[in-house]
């Protein structure tokens, strides 16, 4: 079984690649945004492994989530200490194999990582967009994506993939362009934020706005927003994680052995962690984003925007075989909200295959190495393919 | 039973009561922390109910949790709005009958409601204390307590109840002070905070510490560290609640019905539920009074503190008979955390009961008016007291 793991997870990389940028240059080149205000040109980073097939068959799109990026598998460098944040799964012979598919995934807009977002300039002002950047929807971020899936001449997508935000891009691109979807994988994700969700969404953006250096958005010429940025992290940070997991790679184990500082530092690990993970953040990710990008997932409800309200209606609009993956400890999207999406696209007679996954790690387990999820994945594509090639 | 409810939890209120303050004046009136500073005079703040009987075999000491005070049931006056934080389960025939016990509460120290704490003056500066103000325990507010009770001329304590941060009062009141607790009942708590628990608190501490209003404490002539604290309050708020609670209470509804705002003004009731919440919050409460509180719950630690890391052993000091209360929905302090206590008091041989009260509020389920958890806490007192009469 280690052997197995061995191969299967930390096998190989993808190796060496490449971030590539796509913009959309012909006219119209804006974008009509569901806020009502057109925008662009746009330009969206992605990158691709493995090679598109002659008949344009084997495309997999996989969608990132909050904090996400393009980079999904492999190195930009011989110097890189880490591979892409799904290496995991992503690369020759893995659950998503770069031998068999060409795979897909890019920025999404609204983000910092490439993609038109509120750190980009604006060419009007020459000047970042700052919270002047239009609220874009995960309807917008499919819809920009959808440009760029046909700019590489697919006309459709084998199998869409993605977690968490990225998972309800996954629902979006089912119900928005069913003609270009055969297969979809939503993990660890819901048709909408339960209160509970928006509630730690509108806390972690709270923390960035009591941020006097947020300046309303404009601080990429000075002191950026990063203790908000830092306590917005922290708190996002929990709410992957669960009570089990916390409890087993923390508890209640000391800094400093035996010992009480009877002072505000961190006494215990799990405090100088999550002030560790805080600062790390704001070095790589822009407080404009977390606000627009939180604000876009708070604001998806499949029911309500493509069924009248109805979630059934909504999905009768797709026409792509389903995997859906919850996780058994995330408490961020619970299991019964998959279970209610998977009881709305049966009822449409839609394939659908549900898998829930025993997993201490709360809602970030979709992203840590696990052979059960590689396999089931790797064996519905195949059998995606199969039948669609046949 | 609506009749029934009436009667019981929504029944008559003790009516006008008073504020009174207790200081630790004999010598020495300075009181050994465990942080090893000493520390006095200490002023506590506190208020009765009831009458204490002949024999002084019917004193009930209630323990209020982290933002709570002595004002535990009735009113100051005619114009109150709203009565104490426990009217509902204190007062003339309800779950902890004024009429029949005589019914003490007191403000911890380190809080900001009439007990000596952070925004009290320091005699020898003639300043507040700010966070020159000793780190203070759990074990610390209990000490300062029993120089309250005694000065009552209570030498044994019929019960003593609280939940949450009260609960582990409540806990360390029967292995501290064995012989003057002869019954117990913490509510909704745990022998030491998990991982998750200390992490929602650090969090929240950071929010506060972000705010450059905080000036290293020293506030209280000029601005106030408000944003900062209404994070940490939103933050604890949610986890005071549940999933469930806030899905039957907020869902997905719109301050401005089915429409979006498109901005990062309050779309969702429960934001704008949240912000309120917050700025309330900051009328009423201290910002450092809320870091000192958070960590003296995190420092407490049942196991460590009094039975070298068994919690079998630190409950073997106590003489009380317990009855321990957990709600379903409370994931701040689950019910495998009260069961693990019943387990550890069981083995020694004490009298415990337990009850799970099934709960859709979370947390915040043991201050709800609750009919059950009345009946249960009633039952008990008078069993108790029989006993103890006899």
């Amino acid at each position: 079984m280690s052997e197995y793991i061995e191969n299967d997870v930390h096998g190989v990389s993808v190796g060496i690649v490449e971030k590539q940028l796509f913009t959309t240059a012909e006219p119209p080149d804006d974008m009509l945004l569901e806020c009502g205000t057109r925008f662009g040109p746009i330009t969206i980073a992605y990158e691709v492994y493995g090679k598109l097939n002659a008949d344009r068959s084997n495309a997999v799109l996989i969608l990132h989530a909050l904090s996400g990026d393009s980079h999904v598998a492999g190195y930009y460098s011989q110097e890189d200490e880490k591979p892409g944040w799904w290496d995991s799964m992503v690369g020759p012979g893995k659950g998503i194999d770069t031998d068999k598919y060409f795979v897909i995934c890019s920025n999404i807009i609204g983000s910092c990582m490439g993609s038109t977002g509120p750190c980009t300039i604006n060419p009007k002002t020459i000047m970042p967009y700052g919270l002047e950047f239009p609220m874009v929807t995960i309807g917008d971020m499919v819809k920009a994506q959808k440009r760029l899936i046909e700019s590489l001449g697919i006309e459709k997508l084998l199998a869409v993939v993605g977690g968490s935000v990225g998972g309800m891009q996954v629902l979006e691109w089912c119900v928005r362009y069913p003609e270009m979807v055969a297969a979809a994988i939503p993990l660890a994700t819901t048709t909408r934020h339960s209160a509970l969700a928006i509630a730690f969404n509108e806390i972690a953006r709270q923390a960035i706005m009591a941020d006097p250096n947020l300046n309303n958005g404009n601080y990429y010429s000075g002191d950026r927003p990063e203790t908000g940025l830092a306590v917005a992290r922290m708190i996002g940070h929990v709410t992957y994680l669960s009570d089990q997991s916390m409890r087993l790679k923390f508890g209640r184990q000391l800094q400093n052995k035996n010992k009480f500082s009877f002072s505000f530092d961190s006494d215990f690990q799990v405090e100088s962690y999550l002030r560790y993970q805080g600062k790390r953040f704001v070095d790589r990710f822009d407080a404009n984003s977390f606000l627009y990008i939180t604000k876009a997932g708070d604001y998806f409800d499949l029911a309500e925007q493509h069924g009248g309200g109805s979630i059934m209606e909504a999905f009768s609009k797709a026409k792509a075989r389903f995997l859906v993956v919850s996780f058994t400890s995330d408490w961020l999207y619970p299991t019964y909200q998959s279970r209610e999406m998977v009881k709305a696209i049966k009822k449409t007679g839609l394939e659908v295959s549900f898998c829930e996954i025993e997993a201490e790690w709360g809602h970030d387990a979709f992203l840590i190495p696990n052979p059960r999820l590689s396999n089931i994945i790797k064996g519905f594509l195949n059998r995606v393919f199969d039948d669609t090639s046949r």
